[in-house]
């Protein structure tokens, strides 16, 4: 235990009662905000139960290439990856457009592209090499890497921490990497595999054939080395889903709110848990992705996800438009009135 | 025909498809962002194919009691309805926290409560008496008093319309008016009554059995005169839900985005598009409530809510909360990137 890489707490629950009877005294019939109070509830542990604190809201987008991409099992090639980082940064995708509306601060790193984008300050470059191994039949990447990987993505965490921010979501881009995600839930549960693999951001019915039996054919080679949650991650992970999982672990260390947003961070987020049960307190899952596993490993976890709008974008795109919800929770939490300073007998 | 109150217009289609390759066109796969698509499709089709507009959202809460009240079939006394209108007022109903953390604007009418509050002028006094009188075994409402209340709600939508207002909520308060809005889906669906009846804010086994039968009782006395939209809300309606069918009619006449809130209201679209079925081109369903019958209602209605919450709290909470949804939609149609101006391959 003294080795572990993150002294991550349970969150302490002994102010539970308190933050439920002041819940149950706001104006409104007890639990008819349904949802919202049990958000209300994991935010006030976490932030305080004077006050819900929500500040400096900021999104990661970890970017990473993928070997098995060469297997042209997705519906883009792998360039399209670092085409997709240029518009964050230049302001133009879907993340940008929510991030903006909700004033969420989005900081984008290159956990390993292809090829590096060159002079371009806006980027954080935390590569660890262009792109994963193709997975069917070698490592992803070295132990060494994931550590560095776990590394990298805990700086990110604590750089945020330390600028006050409390509350920070998880998005990806990378062509391929629901193969990794499926890979790992399937190494991680005791699912089926098709109920693991989905069409990923819409693939036809043969390369969704292929891409089934080419994890398949993966995960049996790999079958020896799955025994534990950096063992997969080193068959069958990706530069930027090991770099969410060092982020989420970190972020759950300084006790700040952690969004997850769809299948892909989820899939970190599972790591994430099984190397650290108590990370689990800390997550706010946002949207259930249309992709096929993802219900399945939401039910896994146990979670039950704020949104359900059929996306399947990635990015951070389920993060960012759930925060309004979280502002909701807070903004009842801490403003709403009680029965007593209304004057309304209790209903 | 020359004879009807409102004047609806279909919405018109004919930019659907140039809207829809817009859509298509951003930097995103086809169909990703999945309800938010649809949204921005409907919102795009009413406010511009150039750029969604959102001007001026306002929420309008109608509150009105209910002479069925006096059966103790809910958690509350009918004073309570009152005393949740000053709270309105006073700023400290959940209601007030959700539209002031999203901007919207609210107005408050008394559409007929118990006892009016004197010397109020942050309330609109639109009241059709003092309640509803008891419809088990009476009609709730002349049908004149039908005809006063479309019409008090209509100006209010008008009003709005004429301030520049395009995007209008409807929520509500009045202790038993779940009972209400059950009789009503009763009488307008062919649903079976216990798919119709819940258990409101929250009443007991007994009270809601005593609740079931007094509605089935209602329904038979009434059974000769449920023939059409008005005539069911003269029988057993409530002034707060016929004044919000007014309202959303006018909504729709001048090309509003109507948002739907929860069982109550939505009791009231289905009158409204029971009476004019295209004023359901301008409606956006919000939330599905808890409340037993708000499931099998939308269904009826063919319409998929964006949030399911487990809330039941009504006062046009559904509403308030879903509004940033709209707002993501408005957004990534009007700024996102398409892959030409992002300079990516399209995928």
């Amino acid at each position: 235990l003294t080795n572990r890489m993150f002294s991550i707490k349970k969150l302490d629950s002994s102010d539970e009662e308190i933050i439920k009877e002041k819940i149950n005294k706001k104006t409104k019939p007890i639990g008819s905000l349904g949802k919202l109070e049990h958000l209300a509830l994991k935010l006030a542990l976490i932030t305080g139960k004077e006050k819900i604190k929500l500040h400096n809201p900021t999104l990661l987008i970890f970017a990473g290439d993928h070997g098995i991409a060469k297997e042209n099992i997705s519906i883009a090639p792998s360039k399209v990856t670092k085409q997709m980082v240029l518009n964050f940064l230049n302001g133009g995708a879907a993340i940008n457009c929510f991030c903006n509306e909700n004033k969420i601060a989005i900081e984008v790193i290159d956990a390993g592209i292809l090829s590096p984008l060159d002079n371009e300050p806006r980027l954080t470059s935390q590569r660890l090499g262009p792109g994963t191994k193709n997975f069917i039949n070698t490592k992803a990447m070295s132990m060494e890497t994931v550590i560095k990987g776990l590394k990298f993505g805990a700086n990110n965490s604590y750089k945020h921490a330390d600028s006050g921010c409390n509350v920070i979501g998880f998005g990806e881009m990378g062509i391929g990497n629901t193969s990794s995600a499926a890979a790992i839930m399937k190494a991680l549960t005791n699912s089926d595999l098709d109920e693991c693999v989905g069409r990923g951001s819409g693939i036809d019915e043969p390369t969704f054939k292929k891409k089934l039996a080419l994890i398949k054919q993966a995960l049996e080679f790999h079958s020896s080395n799955l025994t534990n949650p950096k063992d997969i991650l080193s068959a069958v992970g990706g530069f930027e889903i090991v770099q969410m999982v060092g982020a989420m672990l970190a972020a759950a260390e300084k006790k700040m709110i952690i969004l997850v947003d769809g299948f892909i961070a989820s899939a970190a987020a599972l790591v994430a848990t099984k190397m650290y049960p108590e990370s689990k307190d800390y997550m706010v899952f946002c949207h259930r992705s249309q992709e096929l596993g993802h219900r399945k490993m939401l039910r896994i976890m146990d979670v039950d996800p704020l949104l359900s709008l059929d996306m399947r974008l990635g990015e951070g795109t389920g993060a960012a438009i759930a925060y309004p919800l979280l502002k909701a929770a807070a903004c009842f939490y801490n403003e709403m009135a009680s029965f007593e300073t209304a004057g309304i007998k209790e209903i």
